[in-house]
């Protein structure tokens, strides 16, 4: 039997492997879990609710329906989520089990139904754990919850996980989960993925339903998988990817990948490295050395119009998550169950113009344009960038020094994901070694089009040629 | 040979008979239109600019191309347009010939190629005349130019043409074209036919190219025709028109029309009929018995949302004019140059908020489907409605009083045609009668779906039961 620490942070196929072997069960690996939530939660705050009762239940179901030396008749192996528990940020609708969006508002809402991605996952035989805390309805990148408290990052307490899906990064960091179900609207899935050193993969435009998942701007909102390895992150997006690959697996199990090998990768010149700490620059150059070592061809590109997209993504985001909760009755009617913040926001999207608007939308179509022409001239399959230009801060800075220069800490983070976001192209944000001080830092590659896969298999063969061998200490 | 008179009104298809039975040249027709624009125009206001020259040179082109006695071998008819003068409304590309979409800053605008609707009624052979008159930038419903001077009801000429087409509907009206194409984002096209009693044509969604036609609200912008006869009208939609039917007629020859006889009717209980001049309501409500005479099946349905609609259409229309003034460069820089009621319009563009905007789409979405819904239900495949509550109303006249209550002259013009620039459905405006003052009034047909063949079939067998038989005197 493995150690409780190895038994934690196993990857998915490696529990599959134990609970074929019938080496493990997967009620005592939920009961494992749960106690180590009920350990560890009350100081990083990753979960708002943990649903042991029902997690317990569905576990029992498929420990049963699992082939294996000592089980029944009527096994039938649903695949390689079978038995693995995980958590859904808390703005995924769960069927009887409350999701709050980490908000006030919502603090006793009980969905009906599941959301599509929750049926998907569940029906492939994953169990449900949790709900993740989160930055209040998706809004921020800190997951600095002025309702339920801070999630605090594994690596250093004192520090956020980054956000809006900081409970699911943090709770994958701590060994709290195999795998996680985020959404991204301006880095959301990455930005975490990045501070709390585990993979987050945004996917392109329309390849995983966000019905039922609680929007924060619809032209701009992606739902995608977090965990701990690639791998894990392929096995999570399978069930819940909408488009032609539902039968074969998203990722080769040839190693290195021919396609990984032969891409051609693009470091654009302008925007991307303006603003970078010049220890996620040391990171992420080390990380282009390995990348060459391993033979990719990288060169640096022109990619145009990125400062514009800032702003424009501001635009977009600000108007619509005003829509949204003008038209839900919550603001300004219940303005005081804001946090501070979101509130400002929300107010800030009631001054966005039309016209602003519009013109907003009109970049990001030029954007798209734009992306598209500079990467098929640059005959690049896909960029690679860093995830976020600094590693977690303290929780509760609110800007954060580089160079001598101060900048917003929300702006910094969001500035090298939004670009994806407007795009509609995938993004994976997957760790590429650790700062002076030990903290993780994330490696971004951003695919010319809609190629999930090819995504999956660069970031593998970066993670197995530069593997993040050390692991927060909690215990 | 007809009669000056009997010429200046002739069909289309008496003009082609005269034609290819060499009774009657091309180029005298032309100069004849000419001469008669020279001597009524100066009163009238209906054109911008009369293109003599361009129009001689394609009309000899046009008469030595057309088969007949006295011409030449290398005839090729080009069916029922060939050699048939009309006009363009003056925010339509005209290549070589100023396009000042009624406006100052435009005044000396010069395109160098044509719209495609142009170029498609050129290749038909239609002669182009000239650019009719408009409210300026098509934003308003009155056709009073402040730089060029209003254009004048040839019924009687103290009264508004309407608009914004009022140019090409006054031309018509006065027999100065056989027809015309005129743009409708809120009845722009449907209100000068009413009010010069003559036939006008709003198509569906993406029948007919809006490309380089200048624009006012894209969402709600529609190109179509104006003529004196449902018959014209459906030979100048032909060309121009986008799917399915480019070999065979728009309007078949069997009369009275099955289909139409089959139709089924509704009359929308509310909101079209709360504010109606005694006057058109009398013409309708003869309308209806002699629709019923002829076998209609009428009834009476429910319709939700119209009320809505009409700030929705507001919205919508005003963030995306102030949006396109913006993005030329004109707006607010050359503010001085906008009449009056245009320029306070479009600084109410620029106070519509990105989330009212955003508001206003969703209703137009949910009206959509409840517009289909509602006519699906009662299953009818059109409604039946007067066009305007009101008939020409004076120039200048800002408000109009019906039973005693005034209501602004813009927004009652606008009322009843603007469910179906929101519903995105085909309408037509056809004449029904004269109120006792001797003006027109106009019947409108709004198709339950995107057939335009079945409104022209409705509104040629009521045409045909219920003549215009009055015109204009001008002499």
């Amino acid at each position: 039997m493995p150690s409780d620490v190895q038994l934690a942070f196993a990857s998915i196929a490696e529990i599959g492997r134990l609970y074929r072997g019938g080496k493990l069960s997967p009620v005592e690996l939920t009961r494992f879990l749960l106690d180590r939530i009920a350990s560890l939660n009350p100081r990083l705050n990753a979960y708002l609710t943990v649903c042991e009762e029902q997690a317990l239940e569905q576990v029992v179901r498929a420990e049963s329906a699992l082939p294996g030396k000592r089980r029944g008749k009527s096994a039938r192996d649903l695949g390689p989520l079978h038995g693995i528990p995980i958590s859904l940020k808390d703005n995924i609708y769960t069927a009887g089990i409350r999701t709050t969006a980490g908000s006030k508002i919502l603090h006793d809402f009980v969905p009906l139904h599941d959301a599509p991605v929750a049926t998907a996952l569940k029906k492939a035989g994953a169990i449900i754990l949790g709900k993740t805390n989160m930055h209040e309805f998706a809004y921020g990148t800190t997951s600095n919850n002025p309702h339920y408290g801070p999630v605090r990052n594994p690596w250093d307490e004192t520090r956020i996980a980054g956000g809006s899906s900081g409970g699911s990064a943090a709770a994958l960091a701590a060994g709290l989960c195999y795998g996680s179900i985020g959404t991204d609207t301006g880095g959301s899935i990455r930005i975490p993925a990045s501070l709390c050193g585990v993979v987050g993969l945004k996917p392109g435009l329309g390849r995983v339903s966000a019905e039922d998942v609680i929007p924060l701007s619809p032209t701009l909102d992606f739902v995608g998988p977090l965990a701990r390895s690639v791998e894990d992150v392929a096995l999570l997006l399978h069930p819940i990817f909408t488009r032609g690959v539902t039968e074969r697996s998203l990722l080769p199990r040839k190693f290195p990948s021919p396609r990984a090998r032969r891409a051609k990768l693009g470091m654009p010149k302008e925007f991307f490295f303006d603003v970078v700490s010049p220890d996620v620059q040391r990171a992420f150059d080390h990380a282009i050395r390995i990348l060459k070592k391993g033979g990719a061809s990288i060169k640096e590109i022109s990619l145009p119009l990125l400062p514009e997209t800032e702003d424009a993504g501001n635009q977009i985001a600000w108007a619509e998550a005003t829509l949204y909760h003008q038209q839900a009755g919550w603001f300004p009617d219940c303005s005081a169950d804001y946090g501070e913040d979101v509130r400002s926001r929300l107010e800030m999207g009631t001054q966005v113009s039309a016209v602003s608007y519009l013109k907003a939308l009109q970049t990001r179509e030029k954007f798209i344009s734009a992306f598209h022409l500079a990467l098929e001239d640059a005959e690049v399959d896909a960029l690679v960038v860093p995830t976020t230009p600094i590693a977690a801060p303290p929780i509760g800075e609110e800007s954060t020094s580089i160079g001598g220069a101060l900048h917003p800490t929300r702006a910094l983070l969001l500035r090298l994901n939004r670009p994806a976001n407007l795009a509609g192209v995938p993004a994976i944000s997957v760790p590429c070694g650790l700062t002076e001080d030990g903290l993780p830092v994330g490696l971004q590659f951003i695919a010319a089009v809609t190629d999930e896969p090819l995504l999956l298999e660069l970031a593998r063969d970066f993670e197995h040629a530069s593997p993040l061998e050390a692991r927060p200490v909690l215990d």
